[in-house]
Formats: structure tokens, C-alpha cells, sequence
């Protein structure tokens, strides 16, 4: 599988392909028999609801992301977040986490560290996770450099021990996401996280749009997994001009189902600007763009008149476990 | 030995005793027969010279201190500075030090994590260096009790590493310091540090004035050591309209012999009042004081009207080396 193929998938705006074939599409995975509901229908709405998360990645990795996204959490138009458990900024996050315990955060399994100045290094003892590890002694830069390298063995050791260290720091994940989508590079790596995610019993994100590049992934499913209809994410090359046309347009075409919007969310300020220096894809200006948007009136106004209801992935866990399978 | 004793030796402005004595008091502390020349002798110095190391610490720990602190190398009023392995910013001043091979660079040891929200750990095994951690796993939060729990064999192999580490980034260091004096609370601490600079033949930073406190210091000094006249650090409860005045009565009544002034430089923006927002001491406005303090006019006049001769680590253990012992 080409190690790039889920990121280009991840990084672009994805629609549902069809409503005409909701039983196909919005089914979880697994066929089995009991299992013959929409996702709609067992998460208690019409079939014709249009269930959003808008979910803010990246916290815990700088002090301008953590305010940024608490702030964008306390809008109330941003319902879920998740938390990189490597970085330096963690106990402000995991602070917030113990005192707010109904903020719905995650996990952002970290695998990468993608800033050339400002890096982190594994949870586990380097020794234990060596493949994990760049010449530098810091994960790798990229999820491809990562994907091409990592031993899904000590991708999985490591996983489980971020998971351990957010549970000891009072962090309570509601799901489980994977930064930069190095999970989700190939069927290993692909494997490796759904292992986790099943032993753990937490909802993970992944998209039905994924199904085509990856054939083997809903062989990987299990019953109480949930597949999002489509993922809204911005891509390198949409301009500061066309930042809220993008989203609008996003928004305004969204099909029936549960769509993940993912959002990264800083001040654009000297320390984020330090961090992203080289790096204007999800860097500083990129980052206060999503701010700005995901807390506006506008914002507010496109959802009520697209009549798009903002869930966390609390709620849908707790409604699967509910519904049975 | 009381532990609070060396922290309070070190935040406290030190000015030499006497220049009555200077064959006892500039003298490095073995004391060889061959060795008979002042410390000034052996620099080339006259006896009456008054040199000055301007000595930034705590690089490494935040992008604002790294940014202060280069701004404060160049203005070429700060002369030295120490970096802190362990922390996520030190790429940053790590890349700094590779295209800066004239920086004076050295070592600030860190075995403490002192502010709340804003953490980091060793860079050994958290398993193998498990006396230097406190309960959520990051160093201990303050020397008094990293000092209270380390097993100095656990700080020894930690030390070497971060130097290993500093090594393998590129950083050749010029000496060694202890960041809050950690290293400094008790005899089987300090001993530790001077076998690990030995070894790497590297100066540390001590004060004669310590002496009367650790009467066991002079034993320790090898023929090469080279122990400062004195240190000037700003204490807590320093107004701000007076921080201007405390370090220029420093200047003026500076004693012959080497003295080190220790600032703790950075912007006070958002990131670093986000480390220090519960930290007023050595806090955000702290450092952006002492950056305002050392890059002025009024600093550059004092030190030429007073005849001060700045000096690095470098050009100190280069000149003892030459002069031999």
C-alpha cells in the first residue's frame, strides 16, 4: 500500500458518496446478523440527521494550542478535542482534563514529531522503542519516514503506554485518534490501533471514504466501532481568503450521517510561530485561521440553518453501548 | 547539611570578602606547590583586573528564553549561557549552537521540572533513573526535594547522559552549571558534578563564598578548577523600579577576580507567562526585566566605567590550560 495514500485521503475534504444507499453505507462495520440498523437509527436519530464533530487535534503539544482549544471548547461549537501525550505542554491539558471532566478529549497517539526545533521523544524508554525513533533520538518528522521504520510491535507498546500515562494523569479518553495519521499508514499499523482501541473498548476515528485505498479495513472492525460518513479537513493550498468559503461550502454539502470536521486550533503568537517556523501547513497563520472560524457567529449560524447537530464521541459511544449489537 | 543552604547561597548577591587576601582567595583550590600564582596570575590578568562572566541559564527550556537569550549573546553583553538537555526546545538552541561554534555554550545539568503545567523528564529510562522522579513521572518539582530523594548514582548516570546527548547534538560544551542548584544541596551531590566535569574536563561554576558552608568544597577542587570571586543573582523581592539599581550597586562594587552574573533571560509574552503563570519568581516580567537590564546602554556604560572585562567559560578554561598547574 502506498505509504501515503491515507494522508492525502485524511487531508482532503470528503463527502458522503451517496445517500441513496444509507444501509450499505452507514452500517458499522461488522455484518453481523443482530447488527442490521443504520448507525442513525441506533444512535437514536432520523435517518436523515446530519451529526457533526468538530474536533480540535494537537493538545498538549504547545501552551498556544491548549488556550486556543480550551477556548474553542468553551464556545460550545467545538464538542471534542484529543490530547498528545509525548509533549511538554501535557500537564496543563491533563489539569484541565481532571477539572472539566465533561470536556470530551481523546487521545491523539502520537508516533511523529514534525517541527525541525521543537520535538518529543516516545513515552517508553528509547531502548524499548528504538524503530520508533529518528537519527536525532526524537520520533520522526514525517508519517511516512515514521510508517516506513516503525515496528508495529513497538507501536503498540507504545500506544498502550501513552494510553497508561493519560489514565495516571486522570485523563479519561473518550476516543482515540492518531497524529498525523501515522496509524493509518498501512494494514500493520492499521491493525496494531484497532487492537488497542478493542482491548481499551474506545471508539476510534475512521472514515468509510478510507474503505477504497484500505479494502482490508472493515475486516477490522468491530461491532460497536463507528465509521464516520466523511471527514472535513483543510488542505495545504486553500488561501487565507478562501479559509471560511471552504468550510461554508463543507458545511452547506454535508450528508445524513456522523462527519468528523477537524479542526487545529492556536493563537497565531511568537511562540507558535517559533514552533512552525519552516512549516506553514498547519503552522501559526494556518492554526488562527481555524480559531477564528470555528468561533464565529458565522460558524454558529451554518450549522443551525444546515440544521447540523455537534456531538462529541462520548455521546456516541455511550448511545452504541446503549443500542446494543 | 541544611538543604535550602546552597539555593539561598546562590540567589543572594556575593561580593568578594576582601581584596586583602587575594593569594588565599583567588587561588584555585588545590593546592600543588607548583601552584602559587593567583587565579588572575595564571589568566594574564593584572591582580587588581575585575573580570566578569554575563551568564543566561535555562536555555533549551522555552522558545522565549532561546530567542532572549541569543538576542542577549549577541548584543555582546551577555557573554555565556547553559542549556537544559532534557527540555523540548533545545533543537532550537542546539541548531544554534552547531552554526554558532563561537557561542560560549555550556551545560546547565537539569534534575529538577519546576513549573506546574509545563513539565519534562530525564533523559535516561524513567526505570533506571527512578530516585530522580516525583509521582506523576517528571523530575522533582524543586531542588529541596530532588535533592532529598536522588540516589547520586542515579544523578551521576543521568548528568553523563545529558552530556552524551549535548555531544551528540552538536553541542561541545564549555562548562557545567547546575540548574536551581540541585547539584549544589549537599556533599554527595556536589561531588558528583565535579567527577563528572573532571572526567570531561570541563569548569563548574562555584563560589568561593560557598566555602563556609561546605567546608568539604576546597577538598574536592582538582589543580584546573577555577572557582568565581563571587556571583551576583537577583533575589526574590527585588521590585521591578529597583532591578535597575540592584545589578548597577553589583557592578559598581565588583571586587578584583573573576565573578559570575546570572540572569535568567526571556520575553514576556504568552508562553512564557503560560510556564510561569503560578511562578512570579523567576517568572515572565522577571525575565523580560533582566533581558531589558542586560541589553542597555546603561549596562554597557556601567561595566566600561567600571573597568569590568567580560569573559566566557571558554576563554577561562583555555587560559588555565595554557598556564598549566
Amino acid at each position: 500500500m502506498k505509504l501515503k495514500f491515507f494522508t492525502a485521503i485524511l487531508t482532503c475534504i470528503i463527502f458522503a458518496t451517496s445517500t441513496a444507499a444509507p444501509h450499505r453505507t452507514e452500517r458499522t462495520g461488522s455484518a453481523s446478523p443482530a447488527n442490521v440498523k443504520t448507525l442513525l437509527e441506533r444512535l437514536g436519530y432520523p435517518a436523515d440527521a446530519k451529526l457533526l464533530i468538530v474536533h480540535a487535534d494537537d493538545l498538549g503539544m504547545a501552551h498556544s494550542i491548549n488556550m486556543a482549544s480550551i477556548k474553542g471548547l468553551e464556545s460550545g461549537l467545538v464538542s471534542s478535542a484529543s490530547i498528545m501525550i509525548p509533549c511538554s505542554w501535557l500537564p496543563e491539558i491533563a489539569a484541565y482534563a481532571r477539572t472539566h471532566p465533561e470536556a470530551d478529549l481523546g487521545l491523539h497517539l502520537t508516533l511523529t514529531s514534525e517541527w525541525s526545533l521543537y520535538r518529543w521523544g516516545p513515552v517508553l524508554p528509547k531502548e524499548r522503542v528504538s524503530s520508533l525513533l529518528d537519527s536525532s533520538g526524537y520520533l520522526y518528522l514525517t508519517e511516512t519516514e515514521a510508517a516506513a521504520h516503525i515496528d508495529p510491535k513497538e507501536a503498540e507498546a507504545e500506544i498502550r503506554a501513552q494510553i497508561s500515562r493519560a489514565v495516571a494523569l486522570g485523563i479519561q479518553p473518550t476516543h482515540l485518534d492518531s497524529h498525523m495519521g501515522t496509524l493509518y499508514q498501512n494494514q500493520a499499523l492499521f491493525e496494531t490501533l484497532f487492537r488497542v482501541a478493542h482491548d481499551n473498548k474506545l471508539l476510534i476515528r475512521v472514515s468509510r471514504q478510507w474503505f477504497a485505498a484500505a479494502p482490508f479495513l472493515p475486516s477490522l472492525l468491530g461491532p460497536d466501532d463507528v465509521v464516520m460518513n466523511g471527514i472535513i479537513s483543510i488542505e495545504p493550498g486553500v488561501t487565507a481568503e478562501g479559509w471560511s468559503k471552504y468550510y461554508a461550502d463543507a458545511i452547506r454539502n454535508l450528508q445524513p450521517g456522523i462527519t468528523e470536521m477537524i479542526v487545529h486550533l492556536a493563537y497565531d503568537n511568537e511562540e507558535m510561530r517559533g514552533v512552525a517556523f519552516d512549516h506553514p501547513n498547519w503552522g501559526s497563520e494556518w492554526r488562527q485561521r481555524d480559531f477564528q472560524f470555528v468561533t464565529s457567529d458565522a460558524f454558529r449560524k451554518l450549522l443551525q440553518e444546515n440544521n447540523i447537530k455537534l456531538v462529541t464521541w462520548r455521546e456516541v459511544a455511550k448511545l452504541m453501548k446503549k443500542s446494543g449489537s
